[in-house]
């Protein structure tokens, strides 16, 4: 397998992606972006990336904060995170900006792509497909689903899967119902929702383990189904 | 594979299930019940029975009803159904003779059981989950999700997953919102919900085109899927 950065910009921004494919593959490949949690772009998403790679997809984990910048605490997620979220504009432009970067890769099948995204990254990749991009499939884990420019009417292209845990506190069941209803009122042609029980926030990420934030804890078991999930999606959509 | 009717008894009643199993194969094997829609034991969930011992289960159709009777008109099920329905603890006592039924069978492991069922099926199958029958997972496609008498606290063994049209009007969003919570106070050990967007009540039955229940129609796709995440989650529990 071969991984390596690779930089691409947003406006005067640089971005530093890390892309991970299989080297004796022959051919244009599907190609999936992986969007990172409010922390960066860090060694989580790389696993992502490099698992989806030996799948056979060419996987870009993107950077959505610049310089592959990364947070070390709460504080600095919510100046990061929130800076974004405050301009969803600025925020679908790097999102944008990540799927150019894909689409232009010389092993990349640009008529196949997808995206996948944690937390945060739930956000941009619902983001993405509300704006209607050329994705096949968006899976959010554990992902906000709020918005402030829901989905209109015969916007959304992608088939969108969205693997959430039932007591997580940032995306509650009031939350989950408004979603289903903004998929609803945007005539969106493929949604599924998937609420594993007993499950908090964070729960593909081995590393959460409560410290840095209460409420986002491993969940084995939901991790394993939800990335099965996700397989079976790609499985329909890509091939 | 082989195929055969096995009767079984319910208090007075006479209950006529169907039997699939591998002729070929040895030893003793996991066991899964079918509960059958509103209609009765039909064609629909032979097939499905077929299907499951064709993954290597020894798959057991139950009869709800009694002679299996079946059902001609939305009028005949109402009766049916609603007769077990205002009798919760008749209709449990049913489904726990096809499960000594199923459990009695020399190819079958006892120690690895589980149930699936289709719209007034689904309810039966969590209703037996509810009392804390001997089952390693129930799943529920299109079922009914309300009960008159709740998961208690540590009551409930199986995991439980529920499939459900997000546009079914016999499970509305207020009804899978209740259910959560009665997951959630039952402290319900494994637990997963997965809605289906544009899907309809009777999702799984290529022969649900409105005519009986306007409100039944056939999602080849989110047939397709729910069998899959039942499959996953047989793999999980019963191997």
């Amino acid at each position: 397998m071969q991984t390596r950065d690779i930089d691409y910009r947003c406006d005067d921004i640089n971005l530093r992606g890390y892309l991970a494919l299989e080297e004796n593959a022959d051919g244009e490949r599907p190609g999936v972006l992986v969007f990172h949690e409010g922390v960066g772009l860090g060694e989580f998403v790389m696993e992502r990336a490099r698992r989806l790679a030996g799948l056979g997809y060419v996987a870009l984990a993107a950077d959505m904060f610049g310089d592959r910048r990364q947070a070390n605490n709460l504080q600095q997620v919510a100046t990061l995170v929130g800076a974004l979220r405050a301009e969803p504009e600025k925020l679908r432009a790097r999102g944008r900006a990540a799927l150019a970067a894909l689409a232009a890769l010389p092993q990349v099948d640009a008529s196949r792509l997808a995206a996948i995204g944690y937390c945060f990254g739930g956000s941009v990749v619902l983001e993405l497909a509300r704006e209607g991009a050329d994705l096949k499939a968006v899976v959010s884990f554990h992902g906000v689903l709020t918005t402030k420019m829901p989905a209109q009417p015969g916007q959304v292209k992608a088939s969108v899967l969205v693997c959430t845990g039932a007591d997580d506190p940032l995306a509650p069941p009031e939350q989950v119902a408004d979603f289903e209803n903004e998929m609803r009122a945007g005539g969106v042609k493929d949604w599924q929702i998937i609420a594993y029980g007993n499950t908090l926030h964070g729960f593909t990420n081995p590393a959460a383990d409560g410290s840095m934030l209460r409420t986002a804890l491993y969940n084995e078991q939901a991790d394993r189904r939800s990335w099965a999930s996700m397989k079976n999606l790609f499985d329909e959509v890509l091939t």
